[in-house]
């Protein structure tokens, strides 16, 4: 883990995000001042569920798994998040220990910031608490979906979904995408083993004529790959979710 | 559905609950009076997925299945709720339309609360809102373990933690528990097959020495059922978790 200097640039994707867009100069200079740039390697542990939640994390670039590790030892992913993506934070609103691990699982950039001030502000800043409430609200409503998925689509459907969430969804022809991180954390993010994941993803290959080569997957056509896939959701394509 | 008399003790029990503990006199008073008491048969629904978010609900009695339905027509459910849980509040809060349908599984008594009042309350009372925070992040604690259990518990684990959440967690002898709703219900609500709930329950008894007599689950010891079931999950037992 390597320390990062703060830019102008930085400065500006996180005053303009829908967490801190609503802080007052003042506030948010306290805050920009607190704040960590950090780069990471894949696979660097950022901090272990059951640690005091001190700090939160925002996300540049790159991706971290937050997971779980049972008493039988086993490791489950609870969420794969992205740029633009905080993790840490609820734990910090209960100034409680953290409820999962997080690793990097590619090279990844973040700002580090303290969990302690961001309460502090949440409990003073009413318009901030009320973006937490809409950033929340849309993580709950994320979830539900993917429990409906869970239910209803087939391991092949939830590749296709997964797959859709990297495309550029108003584009309905021939698209490339790249895989973000390896397939076997794509199959546990999925809660799929991964001799499941591998045969859906053979299913998914025959009916809608993607093919895939190391990281790079090949759409000749998303409007075919949404027709297999969507059918089981309740949702409509374009959904913009993305992954 | 029946409209029922708002009594001192429902008074009671609303103004002391998490989500409305810290408002006004004055702001509670008001609310109130916008509130109707509702008394639903099993098999009612309550509002379809997609309405406009008008009212939220605030459960006194019974259980209600949040659910979707997909594309190919099949009935997805979302969660289970029960005694003082709310449901329908999450699309208010963005103004939106339901993003599930709510239906009885019993019947159940509950209190209806207009979506716009409550929306303006949390605009405008900053307590409120942290303490909505709050319950929307121990929401997505319990969605985050779900994921977990759907991870890496195995069918028979996933019952034994739903009637474990059904029990007194800190007597660890003899108890005889309830089921509250249908055994396909708690199928779908575990997302399972109804056979895959079958096998999986028979393999249960045989593990941990429990029967089941129509809705009463006896449990000879729910240390046995415990052991069994939560070495598949990164929580203690007891967990406090209740269903």
């Amino acid at each position: 883990m390597q320390l990062q200097s703060l830019t102008a640039d930085i400065r500006n994707t996180l005053s303009t995000h829908v967490l801190f867009k609503d802080l007052s100069e003042e506030t948010f200079k306290k805050l920009w001042v607190a704040c960590v740039g950090i780069k990471a390697k894949k696979g660097e542990t950022l901090f272990l569920h059951g640690e005091e939640a001190e700090n939160f994390y925002f996300i540049l670039d790159g991706w971290v798994r937050l997971s779980r590790i049972t008493e039988d030892g086993d490791e489950a992913t609870l969420d794969m998040v992205s740029v633009g993506r905080t993790f840490g934070d609820v734990a910090g609103l209960q100034q409680e220990t953290y409820s999962y691990s997080a690793t990097t699982t590619t090279e990844t950039k973040m700002v580090r910031l303290p969990n302690d001030m961001w309460v502090d502000i949440i409990q003073n800043d009413h318009k901030t608490a009320l973006n937490v409430i809409l950033s929340m609200s849309n993580k709950y409503k994320q979830q539900l979906t993917e429990k409906e998925h869970i239910n209803f689509q087939t391991a092949s459907q939830r590749i296709g979904c997964f797959m859709l969430k990297l495309c550029d969804q108003d584009a309905n022809d021939e698209q490339d995408i790249f895989l973000p991180y390896d397939k076997s954390l794509i199959a546990s993010n999925l809660s799929m083993k991964g001799e499941t994941f591998s045969r859906a993803l053979k299913t998914l290959k025959n009916e809608t004529g993607i093919s895939v080569s190391g990281k790079t997957v090949s759409i000749p056509s998303v409007e075919a790959l949404s027709t297999y896939t969507c059918n089981a959701c309740a949702g409509e394509f374009p959904c913009g979710d993305h992954a």
